[in-house]
């Protein structure tokens, strides 16, 4: 385990904590799955205005970029969000843009900026839908300036790669926080066997989304145990909490990615077990939240030129699906977590200052429900 | 053209009437795409209950019944209805049953058969969702008397074959009306190029709906013209129709075939557009009534035994699908139009008479448009 | 705490054991919504067929039957199963049916016995769309004999009361099974403060999905413990378990009834968190599971006769829903629990033995990681 | 009629055309619903970029602007395109923002725009998703110039006003065509009776798709007889069209505003309807398409601030919205017409020119066949 000092931010598995059953890939991240790129542009200023924003790019296949596509399935679980592009993955079930992460206040230039980058890049048609995703930044960010610009999001995709994903308070996520604790972008991935080969789950989130008294990690309810004496919340104190309807507002974008050959269908079922993780870490999709899960399939390649019959497109059987399942809750779950342990506390505009979830006191709770290593 | 005596039904282009552009098939029926099989068993009794019903079973592809299965799509215009099986088309894509087309009163006998048949038919394993859909004869049949059983079933499944489709009122039409008109089954069928290769566009409707007022024939409003001068409808007096929302209720089921390799979201595209063709005839999707489309392609051949990784799928290019979307509008315009030039008048219980769309008018009403040889 | 003797099935609660911290209501049930109605008819023989089976009635408001609909929502989380009159709760949002619970040989028989019912009860006109839903009893149950006919179905609903409901091995859920023990009807209830006003959210399941690996009470992983150790699954071995691929199929039918006035939309959304109550107990959706939730509002009547503008309905406000999403995940949740701990072991067709879940080995696991007393 | 120089563009009721048979409202256009306001800025410049662009916003409830939402539904016809704001409607069905129109170029800038009006407005906490749809105009217009700013859609707001609204080539419909002829803006609208009382269905189009061989006014199928020898298709001559695939893209977005008491499903049904007329004209919905209406009720206003219970609520109850759907239908029909008969012939970026339709073209072809004044 790893030797934690009191502002060490570590992933979840170097405090000896784990989600699930199912083993990890080498990097337990979205980049396990072979191809997948991930970019961050992270943006925090104080002058002239507080900015803690930036752009998080995922690039499903990074040597097809504005080439070829592949299939695409969506999953909304509560819907006070935007995910452009979504209308062409329930339509088509294909996804032919990299998956842009940022605030709330930046996704039309988010968007605007896909819109234009193939153009830009000599292609002479217009065969994709942009996909940006957002959450809501502005308890730590100033929105209103318009931060995020044209350069940004193109020099995320730029920096798209494999290996490891920098977690917390990064790209899109730098101003995110979740169950009133700081969070923002965190990734895992699960390995499975299905139909006799392996292949890799990954997930990457942009999380922003619940209230502190259900957060539960692994099954334990370690949110009412936190209450609010280990930090203040930014938005209330536990004895204004006389109703549930006073619930904290907030998002999350998860991105699935897979190397398993699945039909659009078969992904729209892998983003929807995706928000099941959702439901595990305490989520339950409050009234204005935009809870969102996308999932892409890297398997099938379907050029953006190719024209007539494509042929020899392949398939998981759907029986053989079952094992995939429980590798994107899983996975899911533990990049939620994740993007909590790797973030530390943050002070922003308006002087708002958002703590990190304190992880001696998590392991603490987890040791106590025989959940951790002593 | 046909020499139409008063009483002689015939099809549309029979009487050198057509809409559309498009090419038919040899047969002008959803049999032209190859391994489409359709059965009737058409039950017209008047002792000891006034029954006008029956059961019309298509088979998506004829030989490979309880062995494989096949991609589908659906598409509901109006939700006052019933189509059992499209949870799992939603899900999965796929259609592994026959689709059986029968009375409002009789399509939970039609699902449960169609749920028992495999075991019987000695397959250990359940890979199916039964398909049944309905609408409400009615007007015409006694359906407290719960006609249709377990038998007519097997039998309209056992009688499927391919070559021509006898239309009007028979099987799952044969007590059913459209635009206060008598129809009952139709059929017709579209030849499209798409990605330089020949493919069908077959379409089988059971009609059901429809306000006489809005009944439209290759853009000509003949309903206006025929009014209810030429028949009194069973339901109402044309002076009663002082407000629109006197409607009659009513359904139609759509099914579409093809041979062009689609994956479950062209399905439902395909499915959508031959909504349309709805739309072209005057239906408007009235409150009460269960409008619904289903689209199945016979191109990959899903084996229920196959597991692990369907390799060797083809799809047609999203481009190319241009092609095949008015072939199904044109196709479903047409079948409805055929399901009630094909249908003669009949009476049924309480002694109720549904005429038949008088064809001399219709002819003449199409002429004085500029739309019919003269 | 229940003195537990070996063979005595008792609910969550009897055990000392809860989920959620919300309180429920008096009875814990779906009846604490005022004027819900449930009634079971058991079918249980061995000769000439070995029949455990049987039909659940929800009759959502008892004085009401037949003369008025209410709003609804529906949430499918895997579609391998049937639920009809979904297509008119997702076009209208209304249902005007009691929700009829069986086995899926007999939800056609449900179905059809549903649409005559109101003609029978002198209603002059259709206004309503049965719904009736199934899961999967064939493990224990001789379904290709019929069992369920029209009778039982009209005795379920005339049976329909409110009051304790029956729970375990009744009704509709009488031969299912839950990760691979023996389950069948389980309900609860949760009470919530909302704009003010107390509300109640009342949830019963028919419940028969989930591998036992994946069984987890309050957070805790007991199915992974409890192995196959305790007792043999009727389908496989422990040593068979060598690939996720062979998952057990099967099924969940979770309706919510609730007494604050929601709308449609709303109702969707109680609906799918109520789905997140299965996630919670370790349900994937599996490939060929039909997972659904339905759920209904007492608080807006639409009588089927009035027509016009309809005036005076009431909606509770987005925000104020957010204290009604968690009831409905715990009380799906407890239900699917209670499904549980109140079967008791089952012999049945093929001489096919499912067992109990074993309650003292399940507390004992509770308290080793601090969920129990001791 | 209208006294038709060769220039003059006019309404298609000034032509002595129409379609459909229910009276229009005073203007004939979607602000014959009170309270609706429509406002264009039109961005016409040759230097230094050839800019053919503009905003249209249409705001719901003049006065009502970030203090109170409405009810609202949304349909897809084809996905290709996009729409923001509808996760919100699916979820919800509220729409709390105005609906603002541009090109696909600029979507981004009009939805992050709309993000923060509110927060400038001085509205404390988020209460909307931003609703921007787009359609393509880049045949005519430098897109990738991004001539729309924060300003045009900020102006365009600010001017929406009840009264007479602009058609043809302003505000959001400057650059588009359909059918490859020149078109824009359209509105119509229609009066109907239900329940007793009179209620108008308004629709505003952004048109900008469909293929010339497909046009079909009134049942008439113009387009095959005008074919490219009245004037040459900016994208390809005729004898191109060797094969169906050779489509050309394009979208249409279709705003739908009644003053009927409509809840969230049935506004998703009057969505529905106005698509079917998007099938009369000859739309079909190519692949690359995004065809979507959005329908809103100005009926039950519902403040950001209320919370608790929303009593008073009404709703038109469902057998009265027959009245209302084909009235949907008719005034989408009429707008897209209004689009085409509108626009005048344009010449924009790289030189190409989209012509206008030719109205004596159409009026002969229309009187050929029975359907307008000689």
């Amino acid at each position: 385990m790893h030797p934690l000092s009191p502002l060490s931010r570590v992933r979840l598995r170097e405090l000896g904590l784990a989600v699930g059953t199912l083993p990890c890939g080498p990097l337990n991240a979205i980049t396990d799955v072979a191809g997948v790129g991930v970019g961050h542009v992270t943006l925090i200023e104080d002058q002239p205005h507080v900015i803690r924003s930036g752009v998080t790019a995922i690039v499903p296949m990074l040597g097809q970029l504005w080439k070829s596509g592949c299939f695409a399935g969506f999953d909304r679980y509560n819907g006070f969000g935007e995910v452009t592009g979504t209308h062409w993955i329930a339509e088509a079930g294909l996804l032919s843009s990299p998956i842009v992460l940022t605030s709330a206040f930046s996704i039309g230039v988010a968007r605007d900026t896909l819109l234009a980058l193939p153009f830009r890049h000599g292609v002479p048609e217009r065969w994709h839908q942009p996909c940006a995703a957002e959450t809501y930044d502005g308890v730590l960010n100033d929105g209103l300036a318009a931060p995020v610009r044209r350069e940004h999001v193109e020099a995320a995709i730029a920096a798209a790669a494999s290996g490891p994903v920098a977690e917390g308070a990064v790209g899109g996520g730098t101003g995110m926080m979740s169950f009133e604790f700081k969070s923002g972008i965190g990734t895992a991935s699960r390995r499975v066997r299905a139909a006799g080969q392996p292949f890799t789950v990954g997930v990457l989130v942009q999380s922003n989304f619940g209230n502190r008294r259900h957060l539960t990690v692994d099954g334990v309810p370690v949110g009412r145990a936190l209450g609010y004496d280990v930090t203040p919340s930014p938005q209330r104190r536990d004895d204004e909490a006389s109703d549930e309807a006073d619930e904290t507002k907030g998002s999350i974008v998860i991105v699935v990615a897979t190397d398993a050959p699945l039909l659009p269908p078969q992904l729209h079922r892998l983003a929807r077990r995706a928000n099941a993780g959702l439901s595990r870490v305490g989520g339950y999709g409050n009234n204005r939240s935009g809870d969102f899960a996308l999932a892409f399939s890297t398997a099938n390649v379907l050029p953006f030129e190719q024209t007539g019959i494509v042929q020899g497109l392949s398939m998981l059987g759907g029986e053989d699906m079952n094992a995939l399942l429980p590798a994107a809750a899983e996975a899911a779950e533990e990049a939620i977590l994740n993007s909590l342990t790797m973030a530390a506390t943050m002070t922003g505009v308006r002087g708002t200052t958002v703590h990190a979830l304190p992880l001696h006191k998590l392991l603490e709770l987890m040791q106590r429900h025989s959940r951790a290593p002593t």
